[in-house]
């Protein structure tokens, strides 16, 4: 079934163009959800939108609600129907397409995620986008984490699920994932249900590693668990050179956390991260500061180290407000579970991809870092008795993910596309 | 002469109206330094612009070029004639204005400060600048600390120098100082010498302590020395989950800066002060930051303790730097001296306003706190055996200085203009 | 009656020589009290001894039992009768000596102070005591600030009072205080009630400031208020290699203590101290420490001021043990009052000292600095409606005092001595 | 050969009670060198001592002199030879013990440690070397990490290959190493060149891990690579009252470090661990402490980790010496390196072992953490071609290593003995 993958290629590279000239940041992603659901609808699938697709409290990081307005007025004003928009206003982006064959069989899940990065793509004309032109229309964003391409292959899969339908069994369900980028999205799709009862689950990355073209890996090995928050210190400003006496510094009390914070101890049952990254306090130079905020993430090898490190974090940072008598506000903005691909599936995908024409080679696993929320979805699945693994798709990279010049190489689409259908056809999918 | 005060009133409270709503800051003052010039100028006193004025070099905290060419051009577009704003271009604003009698006498400089803050006025109906539609038409701009006041007293004394010219000798130097905030401005007029073979200096301030409206004080006991300076810490950074050893981290390097500053020893000579108001680090959660940024001060009760704090301050910030392996840049952004008035003027000071209609009570001495660039020229002056005083005019005042509704009672200003005219004439200014 | 000075003379000399030879730590000054209450006896004073001269529970810092043992069983072979020692059990040392004309007249009171220091003197013969034999016989404790001097004084001013009992009127209270050095014993002499209804309080110091030999001063400036405490950590040990996440780090909970006390900002009213003089937190190298102790202080130059240092050092304290997961306890061993004296007994002890003999000017202020526990003695004097000063008596010094060379002139004794002997008999004291 | 180990089991325990009753510490092992180096002379070995034996300046942490003499001198009235302790003196304890054949065959080499801890141990009867009489005679010294065992241990094999000489071939080094607690004297010994031209190297430990009575490991996993070093810094004292800002805060400095030393980032490669575990600065409560004091390690998983660790904690001490104006001098008083056993060995020791009636089970590799010396000489035999394996003898354990009631069951010791054996004779030892 190859030829299908061939078919599809043109329209393939179209997705991922029209994808990558517009992107959106997590929870505002409301013209990718809805050109994602047009197409969706098109091929058969019942969408499933707004409170349907995410838990709304179960979400992290949602963005204000002026930052909200203002997207959704520019969704208004590119063609997005009100229909569509109402149900997905104040932040409820991502869809979740679902297709039953209504013939007996295994419960599939795919997650692809779709939102893009603060960052703004270069116009260097070495950068194919920027060359063939179809780099970010949009200022500040830029998807430079190749969900541009996990979306497409996702309309592929979908696509190919469509086609095929008469021979396929079972039931599918497509998630296309808002806000994966700062672990933010995932935990509410989760919290909706969508995972309960799936028997197989596959995600899967472009890049990452650097596997070469042709090269994918069946499972992936190194994700860490993570919580991603902000704090803030509130004291009292006072003029530093009259009444230093009468401030309640919070400068200081961000300072000492964030020094404070690297003495949680090494965990000996494994790996731990901590880092505050961005601090920002005080006023003005004659002015004992009365305001602090910082934005931070701890990482741990298992979910329960990372549970000790945000317990340790958290006692550190509401002591040093304590310290300098200023009060503090910790607010999660993120959170992943560790990742442990079931390894059953591994000879599984490797006999699949087999009979591949465009993967060359499957690793059984691929060593990465960081973190992934798909976790949260992962560890669903598993838990209820089902398998779920990480795919990893090889590309040349010329600069690494987050980068302002980062590309992918196209042709890893429709490898990707194929090997997800590979696994359909060899695993339980196919009549 | 209280007559000619009276005859001034109307005048006094034009200008400064119309200064309170056209506010600039610091080494942007290219309206106000025009308005004033054209005043001056008419009055038949000799103007110095420009690097005439100022020793280019000898400024502090001069805005960066963007901001510059911004105002510049606002300037322009405000009316400032092309041959003044040439001598201004690059923040050399500000005006020494000069008046010899050619009659044997002593040499009396006035310093006034001319400068605006960086806060948006107060719209509310009881902020009487507000109710009378003179408040401030710039956006986060005004003039909060009352140099409104200060420059009309200055075209006030000015418009005295050239109606009494008749009966004056010696010769008069009128300083309209740009940027005092921050103590930016003074040092570059005194070291282009305007400040040398000066017999007798005055300034001083409306307000700052609660004086009431027609009280004044002679001399000030408190101003600190002072140093005002940024910090840029330089790191690498890396990715807080896949390399945190990679990274070098300036927020650390700021934050052990920030909480190690406080331990420098008290002084046992003197009051000493430190302050870091201000603190700006990172670009990102899941970022080894790699940047960060300081705003921060040093007081002392003379210009030796503050030399103290800044040694020890300096070292301290370079110590942080090299153990988190990041380099840093010091910036000097502002300096003031200990303001030791000259005592000797008290009594000649009370004497001559004995005969005022507008003063009702000269105190010898009140008590300040805070920091004035003023010091730098009262020290010049006093090295050269001059004679410097720094007085105080009593105002009732609702808010404090530097608040977004500050305001003072306009009836200071004539008194302010008669204490100086009343000194004028009763010091060697008058044949 | 210099007469009786010149007389005395001798005795003086051997009185100090004596106490110098065997000097006794704070609290544990049994010989000492013992040698001083026979003497005074023998003069016919009322001894008052233990508990009736001090409130037990207000004395702070008291050696614990094993050093109070050691050193009841030094004083009982010293010869001490059992009868004396049964009251000073415990380290109730100290005595108050009490003498009444039953003449009306003023109550005078004066202190001096008989603790010695944990130096050990040294053998170098260009050390008067050393070279003259009567230097310290105890290993680490040393009469090194000159309290071996005071007693003497005191001895010498009860001889005075004893030999003109005739012509005196009035009461007097002498007071032998324990435990000076750290602030320990002053507060237990003045909650019992000694300084209640004392009409003038004398109390002074040899050296301090280096006035010369002959000259005095009749009141000091500049003692601060402070506060003398220890603290300690407690958290949980484990090994450094194995299991770091299982320790609570006592030694970074001092470490943080110690840094960030330094940080509690500087006081607008007045001068500030703090002090971590000493840590030993740890056990090992690959341990995790488990315990940690501090001394420290805080100083201010008003009793306020000093207790705005106690209360956010406490905060801070407390809040650095929270941050690392431990325990803290905090105890009080020392503590000062501010000292102001009573400005209008300078003109009458400039008076009285202008017919002695031995004294050849009289300040009437001396400027000092550091602490001295008689302010709780002057302050409730004064808070009752008498007066009270503190004198210095100038003597040349090769070293400073609290050195292990520490020696002063011993013509100081017999100048000191007329002074105290002029103000009697210049005040109130004589009929 | 078992009949051997059973024949030598009274000897076994004979020997342990004697060397666990007189424990010393790291090079002052003066009467324990002297003890095993008579048993082994009258065996016929060899014996290399002093500087025969280690590379003098390789030695790290050696006591001071004054510790050295005084240990010196109780050996000499515990009978040790003249001859013997003047090899010896100024620390250069343990021996070396070869024994040629003088057939081709293989270089075989032994590592035995022999040092003791600063531990009291219990009196308590439940603790069997109490309950039996044989616990330490020397306050504050005891064999609580099973050393005494070790060297029983390698007597035994000496004893086998004396009596086994004549069926032995190729050559025997056995290395009975001072000073293994803190990683001191192992690289003395392999500097000296002991391990070149080894083929076959083994060293062990009894405990450790949780392994039942006769079951052994043939390899560990887990020692770190560890340096471990002492720190002092010096500043200026000064009275914190009267002028602070005189001092050079040095325990500021070490405050400073302290803290900062955890900033050292995780290191993606692998396991790091950081440990100040003691600190003492400071003289006294009122002193801005002029001295401090630091015992510290690091550690990683490979050495190139654990130098990056250094590396890093070397310029944050000195940073924190300069921020406070203070000297420091950094004295390494340890090093290990990682230990990767040869796993080419396991299948040889299982096999070999299998023959054992004192052996029930032999786990391939064993978990471990904490750091060992061992692993110096064994990657200089390993780096030249040779193999080296660390094998543990399990034993039940009522208390950790480096208790006060630590104690092992001295069944352990045939059971060790007999693995040695079993590995000489199924290896190439025996003709």
């Amino acid at each position: 079934m190859s030829d299908f993958v061939s078919h599809m290629e043109p329209k393939l590279i179209s997705w991922r163009q029209s994808f990558h000239s517009y992107p959106e940041l997590g929870f505002m992603e409301y013209v990718t959800t809805y050109r994602l659901g047009k197409v969706l609808e098109g091929l058969g699938f019942t969408i499933h939108l707004g409170e349907e697709a995410l838990e709304r409290d179960a979400r992290l990081g949602v963005p204000n609600k002026t930052e909200l307005d203002k997207h959704e007025l520019q969704a208004k004003a590119k063609g997005v129907e009100e229909s569509w928009l109402a149900k997905m206003r104040g932040g409820l982006t991502g869809l979740v397409a679902t297709w039953d064959t209504e013939r007996p069989g295994d419960h599939v899940a795919f997650r692809f995620d779709i939102d893009a990065l603060p960052i703004t793509e270069t116009k260097d004309t070495n950068h194919i986008p920027a060359k063939e032109g179809f780099h970010s229309m949009i200022d500040q964003t830029m998807h430079a984490c190749g969900h541009d391409g996990h979306m497409t292959i996702g309309l592929g899969v979908a696509s190919y699920i469509a086609a095929y339908q008469s021979i396929l069994k079972g039931k599918f369900t497509l998630l296309f994932q808002p806000a994966e980028e700062g672990g933010r999205g995932a935990k509410a799709m989760t919290e909706k249900g969508w995972l309960d009862n799936v028997d197989y689950f596959y995600s899967g990355h472009i890049g990452i590693q650097s596997l070469p073209i042709g090269t994918i890996a069946a499972t992936v090995d190194g994700f860490l668990a993570s919580s991603k928050f902000n704090v803030t210190f509130s004291g009292v400003a006072s003029h530093a050179g009259m009444h230093p006496e009468l401030g309640k510094n919070a400068l200081l009390a961000a300072a000492v956390s964030a020094t404070n914070l690297y003495t949680i101890p090494r965990h000996s049952d494994g790996i731990t991260r901590i880092n505050v990254g961005k601090m920002v306090a005080g006023s003005g130079r004659n002015i004992i500061p009365s305001d602090a905020f910082l934005e931070m993430e701890t990482r741990g090898e298992t979910k329960k180290i990372n549970e000790y490190m945000l317990t340790e974090a958290t006692r550190i940072i509401k002591a040093a407000a304590g310290m300098h008598d200023v009060t503090c506000e910790i607010t999660p903005v993120g959170i992943t579970e560790e990742m442990i691909c079931s390894e059953a599936l591994i000879p599984t995908i490797i006999e699949a991809c087999k009979s591949s024409d465009y993967i060359k080679e499957v690793l059984p696993v691929a060593k990465v870092s960081g973190s992934e929320d798909a976790s949260f979805m992962m560890n669903r699945v598993q838990q209820q008795g089902g398998k779920a693994t990480y795919l990893l798709f090889g590309t040349e990279l010329n600069y690494p993910h987050h980068h302002q010049a980062f590309d992918f190489q196209e042709d890893v689409l429709p490898i990707a596309l194929d090997a997800f259908i590979k696994i359909i056809e060899g695993g339980s999918g196919i009549e």
